[in-house]
This record gives C-alpha cells, structure tokens and sequence, in this order.
C-alpha cells in the first residue's frame, strides 16, 4: 500500500463573511493549496468535499460537484465526492482520500472543506446545527449541542473536582494562538477574568466556553508516495490515519462525559504509528465547547481521566510540553463546521513545514489532529510528520 | 490490491411508507444483509451510509453515525460515515467502501443506503428535490430536476427524430419487470397508451416518465478477497468500480442532452474489467426520468448516439439482448434517492446469483450498474460478476 503525503494546503480567512459565498470560499481555499503545492488543477484526480450544512442552510446538496464544478475542473470529468459526517467532515473526507489514494486507484486528491453559516441567524442557527444530534431523541425534546456540552460539564466538575477556571483556560489559551493567525475568527486575546465572566449560555458554560461558528474554507492536497518522489516534491507525511464512532445520543453513551470514539480512534491511529501521545510534538484538537478540551486531552492520552485540569495553565502553550491548537482552536480561529478538520491538518501542516510565524511550535516533528463530530458520537485522528 | 467481493444484500420494500421511519427501514435493510451474508454484526469493520436528503426533510444529519447506533453496531467503535453525491450517493457509498477495502484497511464493510420522503408533502418535496441541482443558478430560477429533463428531452427528440413513444416504452419496460419484484413500490403494468396519456408534468415528460420518489433502503456487505477465502463464503466480485463528475448545471454542458459523466465512467470502468459492453449480461441504469433510460443506454455504450429508441421494444425487455433495470428500475420499482443506488446493486447481486425468481435474466453473468447524480453531475458505474 502506498504511503500518502501532504504536499499542499491553503485556507480563507475564518469569521463573519456576509459578503462572500459557499462556492467563492471554497474555490479561494482550493487554489491556495494548488498554488502551495506547486501543482496545476488538472492533475488532481479526485475532490473530496466536506460540508456540514449547506443543504439545510441553503437548500444546495451535491457540494462534491459544486465545488469541482466551480474550481474549474468540470472539464476534466474527475470524480467528486461530499463525505459527511457532521461536524467531524472535515477530518472524515482527509481520511476517505487517504484511503483512496492507498487503494491504488489515485494518486493526486483534493480535499476541500467548506462552510456558510451567515447565511441564516439566531436561534434558526442554534436548530439547524441540533441536525448533528439525534433528531428524533436529543434535539426534539428541546437539547442543543451546547445543552449536551453543558451536563457533561456538570456532571464531569463534579465527578472529577474540577474548577470552572479549567474550562476557562482552554479559551484563553485559543485566543491567545489566534492573537497570532492571521487567518483566525478572533484575534484578540482574552483574560482568565474575561472568559469567566462571560454571558451565561448553558451553565457552567459561557460564550467564551463555546466554539465561533462562522463562514470559512481550507483546502488540502494529498499525494501518493510514488507521485511525490517522481515530482521530487516534499510533503509532510500521513503517518497513520483512524476514524471510530460512539452511541449518536450522548445519554447512551458510558458516562455522561466519555468521548470513547475519541480513545478508540487515538489508540489507533498511535499503534498505527507505532508511536506514544510523548511522541507527538503538539496537536490540534475539536474543542467545540471548552469542556471537550479538557476531555479530548485525557481520552486522546494526554492526561489521566480527571487530570487534564492540570495541563491547562503551562503544559497546553505553545511553549508547554503539549501545545494545544497552535491555530487557536474551534473558539478562536474558529468553527466553521465543514472546514474546521480540514483546517486543522491545514494548521498540522504549516506548523511542520515550519511556516507558521509568530505562532510556530518548536521542534514540531509530530501531529495530532482531532475531528469529532457532534457531542462526541465519531472521531477522526491523524498523526503527521517527517518528509 | 485486495479484490472485493459482495457477500450479502437485503433491501425494504420501497414505496409510501407512512408509518415506517428513517431508522427502522436502514436497520431492516441491514439486518437481512447481514443475515444473507452469513456474518454477524460484530464482523462488521466499518459502516458507509448513504442518504440524500434526511438533512433537510427532518434535520437529521449525521447519519452515518444515526444508521451504525440503531444497528447496534456503536458498542464496537467502528468508523461510520455518510456519502453523499445526491442522487447518486448510493452508487457512490459502495464505490467508496470498496475502495476502503482495496486500501487494506478493512475486510468487510456494510453499505446502507436509505431515504425517507414521504415526511413532507407536495410542493415542499419538489423545491427540496431541487437541492441537488445548482442552488443558485437553476433552482433560484425556477428550474427542477423534471424540468430541466424536459429541456433535454425536447433538444435530443428533435435532433434525433425521436417519437415520445420510445421514451414511454422505457418505463413500460420498467412497469413489466416490477410487476415481478414483491419489493417495487408499484407493480402494476402499463400499457403504452396508458405511458402515453398520463397527465403531463413537464412537457414531454408526463407522469408515466418520472420515477416514483418515496421510502425504502438497501444494504450490502462487502468482503476482502482474503475474507472469502478464509471463511469460504460465495460472494459476487466487483470487477470494476469507477466514476466520474460533469458540470453541475445543465447549461454549462456540452449538449443539453449530453451525460458526460456517465460516458466517462461507464469507459473507465469497462476499461478496469478489461470488457466490452457485449459482455454485459444486463444493465441496471438510473431513469429517474425515462429520457434518461435511452441517454444512458446510449453514453454507457448500448447504443450509437440517436439510437437508443431502437433498442426499447425488444432488446431492453428481459428477453431481450441487453435487459434493462430487471429490478423495476426507478420508475416502478422507485427511488427513495439515498437507497437507489444500494438497491441497484442489490438487484445485480440477487440476479448473478440467480435467486430473482420470475424476473430472472437468463444466463446472467456480469451485470453494470449506473447510479447518477441529479441531472448528470456525476455517475458511479459497477461492473459486477463471478464467484
């Protein structure tokens, strides 16, 4: 089976784009990553596109021949494809053409990564993004993905003694990566006191416990071994790739707390590698609520259950021992559904190519990046490093 | 490369089916696969949903993870995901669970396709039917999948010299073989005078030219080679799996009337299976409109460009030199989208296996199938056959 490289990457700017469209975003993202690549649009040979919402938001599925269409290769009938997988998409379609180029049957792919929240507004928003729950036990009876966020939060405080300043610190230390991309939601940081003392939104967490859902495209392009070396290119390379699922309602789920689609998918994607969670130089994980920071950082192998509240003041910098979200994570960089996996590996990617600036990770040799989809029912790792 | 076999397959009924819902008709469809194949649950590996439109009839997304959890497959974290390529997610999940297996990754996988229509009503239907055409430039105008087949309906009839009975003849054929399948959503025949006269919904198209959208799903297991061997089961190989995208919007197209992703992916995969399209024992092909039962016939090869309209009589009948959609295709058998595709090649496996009963083609030994995508945006072409 071949080995697969990143050999290209490229995003739009995250955040409150109201003048700019689904398919304008997406064909931006793409051609960054062409461009980065040093490739020409018709070498790719497959699309993948990740998209969580744009058929409930705007009525348009079939976003894998929209955005073929619209990059400009139509013309090259080249096979295009939406993978799904609600809020996790991004991450799914990274690992769907990474198993399409180890079948054998491709050797150039384009993963795209696309969302347009403003679209709609308010609490039309709030019902929409519920489309990741189960509709019909979860959402219907009135629960949000925040509401659900929210009593795995109480009940892990509680469990675990753990200070509401512990979710607090997640954010800050988002913020305080963001403050350094220029590509991020939010640029500006935040205080411990400011992040405390935000507006409620379900209690314990507040607006700056949760993710800033907006508009916003990455782009990657993976390659095969055999293309990379024929092309004499350098690319970063897949080192192992995992995806695992979990009960869709968090209330069939082992504890209210547990991300098991996380453990599982981490555990494999590390034996894959043959590597341990001290093996790996920094990673991107899904922190859609600050409570998810906490637990992904003990179920990925970070921390002990219950002990992740010990990482968040030094460990978690980009100078600690594990820098979290270098990018500045779902709440400061931001989350726009579709994109937000994509743009993580994106951010893998810059950081081990060396080119991330101001917020570069020293010594990045390693990644880990993390897509989960909804509160927690699948989760898709990478582990990525070396040329 | 791992060859890929299929080891089981199972399906609903299709059709209106008020009081069934989302989740119980993919767990039906699942189980009677698993049980055909002669596995359990537990053997599955990985999960490819297919579904359409779930998120914007009842904001149900996510259902990849929706199908595995009520399948009772969530307790073994295995990776669920959803595909979809519009109407041709179904074709287009099987393509990519096959290529997960030829990655190495798994050895077996299930495939469910399924849709649930009958949730709304009317009008709303045909607006949200419409999510699979280009959302901005042909539905935002007005257009719908029926009537942008009309357009090419009219172009390729006058330039042809083709008669609207040869278009009606295709879903008599489609009438005559669902009458034999207890699971087709309508298994009344129809005369040519009835195909004829029915009531008109886009001129020429009438109602006897429109495929039956309604409720259903199908299911298939797929296996690794070494799988087959090691637990010497009897499955049907895919000797080819191929697809293939065009522009989204019909205008932009070379014809009106051209299915480029049909042509292409019909090649490519003849050209894999090292076959000629005589080799083809019969054809399960997408008429969600009948023009496109002779488009297709023509751009998969059956035919010469014009000259489809010969074929309809006879040849297409079971009996006949290339028996066309056995299964009842999407006119009478139907089309609850997410599930087509599945069911396609539900109907090849039943056939090759020679368990079809009264609808049984003769000698069938290798068998295509076409899915597609809305108006022809994309195609995912099988070719299915041996032990």
């Amino acid at each position: 089976m071949s080995d697969v490289y990143i050999i290209g990457a490229g995003e739009t700017k995250f955040g409150e784009l109201w003048e700019r469209s689904l398919r304008e975003l997406a064909v931006e993202a793409g051609l960054r990553a062409v461009e980065n690549a040093g490739i020409f649009s018709k070498d790719i040979q497959v699309l993948y596109g990740s998209n969580s919402l744009a058929g409930i938001i705007s009525g348009q599925e079939n976003t894998g021949d929209l955005l073929a269409d619209f990059a400009g290769i139509a013309e090259y009938h080249i096979p295009a494809i939406r993978i799904e997988a609600s809020t996790a998409s991004g991450g799914a379609a990274v690992r769907q053409a990474y198993l399409g180029i180890k079948s054998g049957e491709f050797d150039v792919a384009m993963v795209g990564g696309v969302e347009k929240m403003t679209d709609i507004f308010g609490s039309e928003l709030l019902d929409l993004t519920s489309s990741v729950l189960d509709r019909e036990w979860e959402a219907f009876f009135g629960a949000t993905p925040a509401a659900l966020a929210a009593i795995s939060a109480r009940k892990y405080m509680k469990d675990f003694n753990v200070e509401k300043e512990a979710l607090s610190m997640v954010s800050v230390n988002d913020h305080a990566n963001a403050s350094m991309n220029p590509n991020a939601h939010y640029r500006n940081r935040i205080t411990l006191e400011q992040a405390m003392k935000a507006t409620d939104i379900a209690e314990p967490l507040n607006l700056m416990d949760c993710s800033a859902m907006g508009d916003g495209a990455a782009a990657l392009i993976l390659a095969s071994e055999s293309y990379v070396k024929k092309n004499k290119l350098n690319g970063v390379k897949i080192l192992a790739s995992a995806d695992a699922q979990d009960y869709l309602a968090v209330h069939s789920r082992k504890h209210l707390y547990s991300l098991d689609s996380a453990k599982v998918a981490a555990r494999k994607a590390l034996e894959k590698a043959k590597m341990k969670n001290s093996d790996i130089s920094f990673v991107e994980l899904h922190d859609s609520y600050s409570i998810y920071g906490l637990l992904e950082l003990e179920e990925l192998g970070f921390a002990e259950r219950g002990k992740a509240k010990n990482l968040v003041y030094e460990e978690i910098s980009l100078k600690g021992s594990i820098p979290v979200n270098p990018s500045g994570g779902l709440k400061a960089k931001g989350n726009p559904l579709g994109a937000t996996g994509v743009g993580q590996i994106v951010e893998a990617y810059t950081q081990l190519k060396g080119k991330a600036g101001e917020r570069q990770v020293k010594e990045a040799k390693v990644a880990m990046t993390h897509s989960m989809g909804g509160t927690g029912s699948n989760s898709v790792v990478h582990i990525l490093g070396g040329e």
